[in-house]
């Protein structure tokens, strides 16, 4: 293999000394990997720090809401695995996952989803944030391209960012993905490597894929042989209307790399998920998960799969249905109340968020500085556009607040931006004058 | 950012074509990542699978001893942290790791080892595993050199080659790897991004690196100004003589990137370890981890923390060392009984595992096969060499199988390596003749 060099297939990074960073002391140099010019600090992250303060009513994070989380049932999980399994539950286990688990998924997968999944096809990942990461490293090589969704999920953006790869951007309307712009990019751009959707309540605009689009873009999915990651964390938490097939169910499901996760249906903290695809990629993708982590923490995956096989999940679902359809039907009335006309929002039908369009020459970033003072935080909706812009957009979570907090935050918000509006227009008038 | 073109910085690689793998079906194509020409599948772990038959006396496999695994404690831990802190244990925690965990990891590091490691300096990972993939993310590019000992940990070697780096053996003797030889490597080599060793018991060989080495080593560390990631999975599993200071604790400690992990002197199946390391590496990683898999499980960290706090790791770390000295003497004894005069070995000080060397012109694969049929089984020493040869050495495990099953396992090698040596030299005499 020769030297790598930059400069012969890189022409927007920095030369080499740039990426040298220094020790504390500042006398000693430690040269980066190339890789590590596109991995930045989340600006998410920054802002979650500040809405950490126990005041501040924030509908900044992405939190399931910790009532939801069975810690009672956990106890006498615990208990039992230790005691009937204890020497199987603290040793290494194979890097697929725990047998009887990759059984009760693909089950459970089938009966809900209409899947053809066997056993053989589930992967278990330490949360579907690994499930991104593998997949990249697997499919992407710098330079190449991944189509996704506009705005699209920032932590699948940091995840595929350490592989290098280009973003572009699929037109994406309330209806998902746009079958017309797909095709004409599929049509035209060389080094394509995947497609990656969130069909269901997408993180962070809210919005759902209806059947047609579905159809549409798998038909593309067939014709082009591409593969595509279809993002499934929320689709289980479905408030209202029928469940929609997944793309993992229809035909092409062999180009489907489908990621699922109990951390939005069961707890977060056990990074619990599973990654369903089919051969080859699903044993190259296995066989980086060996190099990356060698397995998934045994001792989670036989609570997981002792719970899963004595208490009833799909009534703990329910419970959470129950409880985030409260909340987002109070976000909505108060913004309904209390937003100004020239503000637009998304009706999620499930998940955790919902997305705001502010009056065009508003910056989102700006109103959280001003939000921050009145104790209410947000998420600025640009950093979930690879590419940039749409700097008046914004992302709300209404799955870890209470009612009254949501209706006291929604109020708060909406003057701070009832004051910026005004503004714009005094600015607008002044300059018109 | 130009197109990828392999053919720009690669020669050694097969043409693109040659990475589009197959659906099953045969007819799809799929593009795979150039760096999956380097991820291949372990050799070990195809040797393992055929030893997992209940009546195989194993030497290959780098299991802890389940009897010293302290399920029964972690049923009281396991309570108490989801009866008390059930919602935080549950719910998505930072990527550094859970704060009290990782004082407690920085106190126990400065208390037993000498270092000067504070909490901030601690990342909490899934399993060392996962501090291999990090350190390698954040230092290699596809062509940068790697200098390791010979032989070397084979899960190093996985994990480092998904970014496609050249491995540099350097010298290495019954007291480490040879300064000089280190120095003139240092010396003549570009592009050198770090130095990987395992000082204590090192795993393949049980070498353990003498005081005066370890000193040369981080004299040169210092001079070259280059990261040396030292890897401790064993150091505290000493059954004699006195413990040696790590890398860690000496002058120029900040050059040094620590793996520690609980996975021998705990559990291996709850995938706790950590990296201690200095700015800006460590901040670097903490990103890399963010976008690998958000943190490591919750719970487990808190239970961990619970079980340092409530129970007495030191002392179950004292019936480890006994139990493992036992089995060790056991099988250094029975190798000095029935192993052929023409056969040397390593008399490790600690850890799991010991090294065999046969006589040139023997081929430990062909040893495995018959062994096999013997139903006894380790791993051949050639997969430990990056760049291959020793096809003559083999690694033994001590640490997972019992006396009596250590004395009939070595006893039926013994004869299967003398029935080798006898048609070695009699090949020989008639190749002579």
């Amino acid at each position: 293999m020769l030297p790598y060099d930059a400069s012969l297939w890189c022409t927007d990074c920095p030369a080499d000394e740039d990426r040298t960073q220094y020790f504390r002391g500042g006398s000693m140099a430690l040269h980066l990997a190339h890789r590590m010019e596109k991995v930045k600090a989340s600006a998410i992250r920054e802002i979650l720090k500040l809405t950490q303060e126990p005041d501040i009513i924030s509908f900044a994070g992405g939190l399931p809401a910790v009532e939801t989380f069975p810690a009672e049932d956990l106890v006498e999980v615990s208990t039992r695995v230790l005691k009937e399994h204890g020497e199987q539950a603290l040793q290494y286990s194979p890097t697929e996952g725990y047998p009887p688990l990759r059984r009760l998924i693909s089950e459970r997968m089938n009966r809900r989803l209409g899947t053809t999944v066997s056993p053989e096809d589930v992967l278990v990942t330490s949360g579907s944030q690994q499930g991104l990461d593998l997949s990249a490293k697997v499919l992407i090589d710098p330079g190449d391209i991944i189509l996704c969704e506009s705005p699209t999920y920032l932590g699948a953006i940091g995840a595929f960012k350490a592989y290098e790869p280009r973003f572009v951007e699929v037109e994406t309307d309330d209806n998902g993905m746009v079958p017309s712009d797909l095709e004409n990019k599929l049509s035209t751009l060389e080094n394509i490597r995947f497609i990656y959707v969130i069909p269901d309540f997408q993180n962070p605009s809210g919005r759902t894929w209806s059947l047609e689009r579905r159809q549409a873009v798998m038909e593309l999915v067939r014709r082009f042989e591409i593969p595509i990651i279809e993002d499934c964390p929320y689709s289980e938490v479905r408030f209202e209307g029928r469940h929609l097939p997944p793309l993992k169910s229809m035909e092409g499901s062999e180009w489907v790399i489908y990621l699922g996760t109990f951390s939005k249906v069961f707890c977060p903290g056990m990074r619990m998920a599973w990654l369903a695809a089919s051969q080859p990629v699903l044993g190259k993708i296995i066989l980086t998960k060996q190099g990356a982590d060698l397995h998934t923490q045994t001792l989670g995956q036989m609570q997981l799969a002792d719970y899963l096989e004595h208490f009833d999940l799909d009534a703990n679902i329910e419970r959470t249905i129950q409880l985030y359809r409260r909340r987002r039907d109070v976000m909505l009335e108060k913004m309904e109340e209390f937003f100004p006309s020239s503000v637009s929002w998304t009706h999620p039908e499930g998940g955790m968020f919902l997305w705001v369009s502010l009056p065009e020459g508003l910056d989102a970033y700006e109103i959280l500085d001003e939000c921050l003072k009145e104790k209410v935080a947000f998420v600025p909706g640009a950093p979930f556009f690879p590419n940039g812009g749409h700097e008046n957009t914004l992302r709300m979570n209404y799955s870890a607040s209470d009612s009254e907090k949501i209706a006291v935050g929604v109020e708060r918000m909406a003057g701070v931006i009832r004051r910026a509006i005004e503004n714009l227009d005094s600015g607008g008038e002044r300059a018109a004058s």
